[in-house]
Formats: C-alpha cells, sequence, structure tokens
C-alpha cells in the first residue's frame, strides 16, 4: 500500500509528515502535500513559520496551566472574570469548549491528564497541590469538578474531593446532563453551557 | 462557534492555517495544533521544514509533468520500463493510484486537468502538443487513455484521440470495471490493475 515507488522523497517526506497527525492515513497525506504543492510559496511559508512559532513560543499560564502566550493567560489575567469561581478540567480543549459556550465567567485549573495507574499517572503527577494552594486562597468561593465520568474521571474528582474537603470552600461538580462517556468537546454549546448553569453540590460521602 | 476567545494567538495561527487544509474543520485543526503543542520542538522543525522543502524545491518532469525532484522523473529515468506505452491521466494522483496497482510498465502523461468550460480549460491549457509530439516518436506504439468517465474527461478523451488520429500510434482505454462516476485514486488496486490490463481499443466514431 506504499505510495513510494517511484514518487519524489520531497513529497515522501512531506507526505510521512503530514500522516504523522492523528486520524490522518496516507491517502489523506498525500491530498495534503499535494494542496500545498498547489498554493503560492509565501502561504507554504506562512503555513510553517506558524506551526514552528506556536510550538517554539507557546507557554502554559503559571496559575492555572492553560496554553498562553504570556506568563499569566488571558484569563486569569481578565479582572472583569470572577475570581471566586475554579473550574477543574482536565485538557486545554475543554477550557476551549467551556469557553465557547459563553456560560461561564470563573477561572481555571488544567490538570492536564486524569490519574490513570493503567497509564501510571498518580496524584503526584498532576498540578493538585497547586489546585489546593489556589482554593485557599480567601476569595476563591467554589470549585467546579468538570472532569470526564469514565472511572479515571471519577477517581480523580474523588481524589481532589478529599483533598479539598480540608480547605473552606464549595466544591460543585458540573450537571450530569452531558451523556455518559461522552467528551466535553464533542458536547453541544447547549448541554455544556446548561450543565455548568446547572452545576451541584459534590459529596460522594453524603448518601441521598 | 468561533474558538478565538480568551484563546492564544499563537494557536490561533496554527490553528487557522490547519484549518486551510481541504476536508479539515476548526475543531480537527485544533486538534492537530494541540498534537503538535506535545511532540518535540525537533519534531516539529522536521515538519515545517518538509512541507517548506517541497513546495520550494519539487518539481515538475520536463518530459511527463509528473512532480519530480529532478529535471526528468524517475519514471521518465528508468531505463527498465517500457517507453512503447504512454498512458494518459489527469492528476498526479492517478500515477500514483496506478502506479500502486503495479500492473503498469509503461511511461505517463500528466495533463494536469481535462477540458472543462465551465472552469475556463481549454485544449490549449493542456499539454496536448506535447501528447502529440512523445505519440509521434518512432518508438511509440500505444498511447492509453486513462481520464474519468465525467462529461468533460470524456471530452477531452475526444479531442485527444481526435488528434492523435493523425498519428501512427494505437489509442487504447483502460477497461471500464471501474463504476461510473467513481474517482481512479478511490478504486482499489485489484480493480484499477484490472482495468489497465483490459485495456480496449479507443475509437468512439466506429459503431460496433
Amino acid at each position: 500500500m506504499a505510495y513510494n515507488r517511484y514518487s519524489s522523497e520531497l513529497l515522501e517526506k512531506a507526505v510521512d509528515e503530514f500522516a504523522s497527525l492523528p486520524g490522518v492515513g496516507r491517502k489523506t497525506a498525500l491530498r495534503f502535500a499535494l494542496h500545498m504543492m498547489n498554493q503560492p510559496v509565501e502561504n507554504v511559508a506562512r503555513f510553517s513559520g506558524s506551526i514552528l512559532r506556536m510550538r517554539n513560543d507557546l507557554r502554559h499560564c503559571s496559575i492555572c496551566n492553560m496554553i498562553s502566550d504570556t506568563d499569566v493567560c488571558s484569563i486569569c489575567g481578565d479582572r472583569s472574570r470572577d475570581g471566586s469561581v475554579i473550574c477543574v478540567v482536565e485538557s486545554i480543549r475543554d477550557v476551549l469548549s467551556i469557553e465557547n459556550t459563553g456560560k461561564y465567567r470563573g477561572l481555571y485549573h488544567v490538570l492536564g491528564a486524569i490519574i490513570s495507574p493503567m497509564d501510571g499517572i498518580g496524584p503526584s503527577d498532576l498540578p493538585i497541590q497547586e489546585l489546593v494552594e489556589r482554593a485557599s486562597a480567601d476569595n476563591v468561593k467554589e470549585i467546579i469538578l468538570a472532569l470526564s465520568t469514565s472511572p479515571e474521571g471519577e477517581t480523580t474528582s474523588f481524589y481532589l474531593f478529599k483533598k479539598l474537603s480540608a480547605v473552606d470552600v464549595k466544591i460543585s461538580a458540573i450537571a450530569r446532563g452531558i451523556g455518559f462517556g461522552d467528551d466535553l468537546e464533542y458536547a453541544d454549546e447547549m448541554t455544556l453551557g446548561k450543565s455548568i448553569e446547572n452545576r451541584q453540590d459534590f459529596n460522594p460521602l453524603k448518601t441521598n
């Protein structure tokens, strides 16, 4: 199935690179490469340049761990946002999805991963101590847990609940309006927005 | 649906660029960009470099119009191939698809487009004179037409047939084993290979 016989080495290398993108096979990679061949040189230079520049210059916010062009991200640095609420998410994409709903005006804390013994990720690999410190600040009133409903997500939420119980802060979780097992990022804006609005107190130790 | 609020400008630019690829929406582009963020810097530099290098250095073969690293492509330059047969195709991808079948050992002639008055493409925009010249060479015995069965493809085949009729060369067309309206590049190797093997004489003026 190799597309390499008698083809150009320059083309082959570009196809190899495109095929390294997630979900991209060699036919699609070839399509991307030939598309690039039809673009003006300056467009291709801009394409290459922006990706390399992003990788070189993009940083993580020193407060919330979100990607940022500056030391403190534009969300943490925005004074008009509600600093009394911190929403805990697994990934950068989750932040973008929630921002997209326009329903949330608080801050975030990006874990970057969730506790997963299978993948060798334990609590000490996540910025949990940083979260406890942020939650301990006087102005912080509420922590919203917005992790997935997978076993790993539930384990992480439970672990965070225990750690945060020592702090004088309200702990809530986003409403389970989102289908079990669905990823946050693929939820429609309405559902995700509602699930933020209808968040509920979180205490897995309390029997209803 | 914009993913740009409170996000990073560096990220946004990279997402814009990925989203310019054919068939790639902004969610997929974001996924590509975040994937790049997780790669080592040298991998991202290699990714950017190969695409730009391909665009800058890749040329078209001076004989058959196929993309090539050198003035004459590796197919035209391969002495072990059968120089008496020339297969006429619309695009570079068609060459790669036919090469992939391993059933063809002749040469190619890449038109780059087909006659399409709707898109303002006339016969004079295609390298048809070059094809007639190649077909007129003593050693060339057969021209295989492997254009699509769309009205534009049929028109082009008919036009080529008329032009080539003046030349002492056999004209054939690939067997119509491939479903009407299907693109060559998505045909399976078996079907495409068979359709090259079972090519038939081509003369639209002759009534059977």
